[in-house]
């Protein structure tokens, strides 16, 4: 009988990347699917990154195990001028995505961690992983599901005197949601006063709606925030793997244990791609236009889907930032039940079957398993051709999605037409 | 008081990386240093494989967890081809570096890990940092620390009926040591009887002395190997990371573990170095060629420095794979001991001081402290410049070497003016 860690055993391959499995697999046999699962960005990558690629192609050293002294740099600067975060550069470390930054800190930190209502799917599986524990704090749908002080607060006041670690996503995925300066500035008053420690995942922070970054807990925070970002979403280069994060004054005593745990699992990230990266954070104005084109574009379908689901009863978070919504069928809860529907994950599995729509139920989000929530991703279309067209076009209607963005606005007919 | 897991808190940074970082200050403060402490390879990084990132530096898409399936059959026709291994290619995994497979796999499995004396640096911190156990099976100078059977046998017999995987490293890091079939196959039938998990780290499998690959403990068995390997050292491309793991037909039952694991860590590996790697594995004929000069000449590099110091009473492993040999200084012991020098770790200190040449201590290795032998790592030279000449030369001779690869030749003398 193989033996082997109960911990890991347990787990089930990440819900994302999971669904868009069967997804490719789905449309491999031919079937027509609209991919509202996955959770990765559209647009192409800026060729100033691309170029640096490959002009570091042939390097085949080792870099320094926390990363390249000159990306740390950049990384803080552009902390400082794109999300109004001091972060030293020697306590910037790299990583193979952020992923991975994460599950070191979670399996670093001997903390129990507070996740709230409505966070990513990768959380909980990766504390599970190395035997910890975690408490989901309630959220709200009239809130976009947004943590609140008052919640955090009433936990902390009845929880055991353990160390704590709040996990936090703005924007968020899976609801868009961007918390603002005063509601993280109040998160912030009740961490410090439990001296909370917070994983503050900024994976998204330029993909904001209405912003050119979105605000940081760390401005509020800054002696025990660690800040998590990367090359994934906001440079679209989910591909390349390139995480960072960033050590507060207050931890920076941890910095030998990170150096260590990286030499002894992924020793450094490539060094093509870490050469590539500092011209990413440089942020060029190409970058910056691009990256202003598509959250512009991705506001107006999200408006779209939030205006035509919720016209037909369809409950919606209003997405500020990221590639997410949620959204809910409370209204439809008794119909559902007598087709034999109870959980969210039946729903979906209903849902891509007699809709061709995949969804990911909100239970993978830490929703109760009959709370008939979704988070649909609204990033299937062709970035590079929707891109041009948007620019060309200047607005983002019915007709444009219809004609650009194909999978949305079947997607989107689908959902109604379920409900109907 | 932060709280922190002690497994990991406990990790020293890897003493390879460690010590490079050490002689890179060491260099940049102008010191004239000998480095025979880091085993990156010299040599540049083929053409053809940077040719093909730079064909795929603006892919930015997410690949399968488990890795790209075409690189997954290239592997697989590799292992055929060049190391006579059998391996289905849905049961091989691409990791950041065959290191953090290593890790996955040690916090995987609920075993006690069987190590040789004269093993690779990480593997104990790996198995520290999830609290795991180990033990270290003795081995002789006289037989190039290589693990008998009758001390693998010995040590079954009277150990408790726990799971056992044994990590068996060849061609060896740190002594240069390959083993032979009939050792393997010696070994592997005590593996069979006592019903052991080998994890068999195949890194430097074609930087082989004498042959195009080095024989694999999993030719003899087959059912319980899990082969690693990697882009590393074969194809002088370190900085890619990218590694590769082969699971046998005895633990295909792991798939599902190892990609939940992936999917909740480092979640795919970077993709245009994983299309870049399907050129390497490919094996081209300028590949071929390249791999088979870069071991002649670590041949004639190893057998002059193995000549030099046996001659004054040095003893030395034989080198006949990878980039190392150890070194030996028993016979001077009470010399060094009236200068204050009992442990490994104290002379490589004393030696980097007072002779500026820079070796790992056999502490490092699984040795006891007051054993006073040393990694030598014979790979501090211009691989470009040195393969050139050497095709030209044809000889690897003493001349040859004061001339290219001046550092061998310096250490090498340093290394005898000590004993003298």
């Amino acid at each position: 009988m193989l033996r082997i860690n109960k911990n890991i055993e347990a787990l089930k391959p990440s819900a994302t990347l999971a669904i868009n499995q069967s997804v490719q697999q789905l449309r491999a046999d031919k079937k027509e699917i609209v991919h509202f699962g996955f959770g990765q960005s559209p647009f192409p990558i800026h060729e100033s990154i691309v170029k640096e690629l490959c002009k570091h192609a042939n390097n085949n050293h080792y870099l320094p195990t926390t990363g390249l002294r000159e990306l740390k740099e950049e990384i803080s600067k552009f902390l400082k001028n794109n999300q109004g975060i001091t972060a030293k550069s020697e306590y910037i470390y790299i990583g193979p995505g952020s992923k991975e930054l994460l599950y070191q800190t979670i399996v670093i930190l001997d903390s129990i961690f507070l996740i709230p209502k409505g966070s990513w799917v990768s959380y909980s599986p990766q504390i599970a992983s190395r035997g910890g524990e975690f408490s989901i704090l309630e959220t709200e749908f009239e809130n976009n599901f947004k943590l609140s002080s008052d919640v955090l607060e009433a936990y902390c006041k009845k929880s055991p005197k353990q160390q704590k670690a709040l996990i936090l996503n703005s924007p968020n995925n899976p609801t868009g949601a961007v918390y603002t300066g005063e509601e993280l500035e109040s998160l912030a008053n009740v961490c410090r006063e439990y001296d909370i420690i917070v994983l503050s995942d900024e994976i998204y922070s330029q993909v904001n709606f209405s912003a050119t970054s979105s605000p940081s807990i760390s401005q509020y925070y800054p002696e025990k925030t660690i800040v998590f970002g990367g090359l994934s979403k906001v440079f679209s280069a989910g591909g390349y793997r390139l995480g960072f994060m960033s050590l507060p004054t207050g931890l920076e005593s941890l910095h030998n244990t990170y150096r260590s745990f990286f030499s002894e699992t992924f020793s450094a990230v490539s060094s093509p791609i870490q050469y590539a990266a500092i011209e990413a954070f440089r942020m060029n104005n190409g970058i910056r236009t691009q990256i202003s084109d598509c959250s512009v574009l991705l506001k107006g379908i999200s408006q779209y889907i939030f205006s035509k689901l919720s016209d037909v009863g369809i409950q919606c978070t209003q997405p500020q930032g990221a590639f997410y919504m949620m959204i809910g069928f409370t209204a439809f809860k008794s119909k559902f039940n007598t087709l034999g529907v109870f959980t969210s994950e039946q729903l979906s599995n209903y849902i891509l079957e007699y809709s061709k729509v995949a969804l990911l139920p909100a239970s993978d989000f830490y929703f109760k398993e009959e709370d008939l929530f979704f988070r649909l991703a609204f990033v299937d279309f062709d970035g590079e051709e929707v891109l041009k067209a948007s620019k060309e076009s200047g607005v983002i209607n019915e007709c444009f999605i219809k004609e650009y963005c194909p999978n949305i606005y079947k997607g989107v007919k689908s959902i109604i037409e379920l409900v109907s």
